[in-house]
């Protein structure tokens, strides 16, 4: 059964990263003995070290033993044993171009079949959905694909921002970009804002943390779904 | 020789589309009989006749002739014998897939070269860039490549945006994004905020309009342009 805990951002707006998602990093990966963090997605272009120290560190402090997956010596075998991964933010498409190149993405996504725990914060999250067509952030690198895992039967968009009603900028809000994504595309794609993370076991999707996301789906107005179970159909 | 202009958006705050631009359009197409306009982009996913009319309208307005080039016979053809184009905004990539796909964009670049008056508006002066690898838009559709015509020696970000000093939004600013795109690329990004326009001639670049550019370069502090002869090394 699939296992997923997917946040919108790793860190929220004065507290230090990932500390609001302690409780439910300890629920998701406790007990759990091989665990990988992918540092593909290199936020502000950092080396795969340096991010791999940050986020193995943060677990190590709670507890829980985790290597940069980059490390290993073979990398499709150590997603083929891994108890559990976390794939951190940063850039979508480099991420994403780095699981193509090293033809990890095939073998990520039998994993997260299989039932091996995923977590994704930010592009990590943007990964577990079909596609990564509703990423904020630049292509600044080009993927073969942007097929992504299709963890959940839907598309992400993290860091979801409303519209900012006394703004005069002239470029797209994000909900004007993600009607244009239902333009070309037909899947759902979920706003989660920045606080919200979502539980998901099978195909069940339950949505948590203080605020409502917003669910676009083509053709009908956007609206606002509370926190609990997901119906997106 | 090269004759470019290239606006960061189509419409400023409160007054009518293109209206700011007009003595700068009228200066750049007058006297020029074969006019087309580029609707690839498709804003909010509009159809390419809608766009066309929107445009081709707005210059007929002004006196001058311009036919959606989607509606030639030989759209290759057309663009050969074209003594102009405008390319409006919308989706980057939309725009750019359907140039790859339609195996236009060469035949683009070559015209550009010759001397054919190009004009470009948001995804429009984004196209003109190195690659599209700065633009804000969403990746909603998937190109064969983010290379584009290459008319400036450096990459466009248009609607360039300052950071926002109260924000306490997670997401990366504008700045951010392109800092992460020097950790790939090596060309130079001009950041053009709206209400500034670029007019190219040959291999001199001027800055125009209201306001300073932010100029990026890989592993340098960026920096503002005053409005004028810009000197991009």
């Amino acid at each position: 059964m699939k296992r997923l805990l997917l946040a919108s951002t790793s860190t929220v707006h004065g507290r230090p990263y990932l500390d609001y998602l302690k409780e439910e990093v300890l629920d998701h990966f406790t007990g759990r003995d091989r665990l990988f963090f992918i540092p593909f997605a290199r936020p502000g272009g950092m080396s795969h070290d340096q991010y791999a120290a940050l986020a193995c560190g943060k677990f190590a402090e709670w507890g829980l033993k985790m290597e940069g997956l980059h490390r290993q010596t073979d990398l499709r075998q150590a997603l083929a044993e891994a108890d559990g991964v976390f794939t951190g933010g940063g850039n979508t498409f480099v991420l994403l171009k780095e699981l193509y190149d090293s033809d990890l993405l095939g073998m990520l996504r039998q994993r997260v079949e299989e039932g091996m725990a995923y977590m994704g914060s930010s592009a990590g999250s943007n990964l577990a959905g079909m596609s990564v067509g509703t990423t904020n952030d630049m292509p600044i690198v080009h993927p073969s694909s942007f097929e992504a895992l299709g963890a959940v039967p839907f598309n992400i968009n993290p860091h979801y921002l409303d519209p900012d009603p006394n703004s005069t900028h002239m470029g797209e809000t994000r909900e004007t970009r993600i009607k244009e994504f239902h333009a070309f595309n037909s899947q759902g794609v979920l706003g989660l804002r920045e606080g919200s993370w979502l539980r998901v076991q099978g195909n069940a999707v339950e949505l948590c943390g203080p605020h409502t996301a917003r669910w676009f789906t083509a053709g009908q107005e956007a609206i606002e779904l509370a926190p609990g179970p997901l119906k997106l159909s």
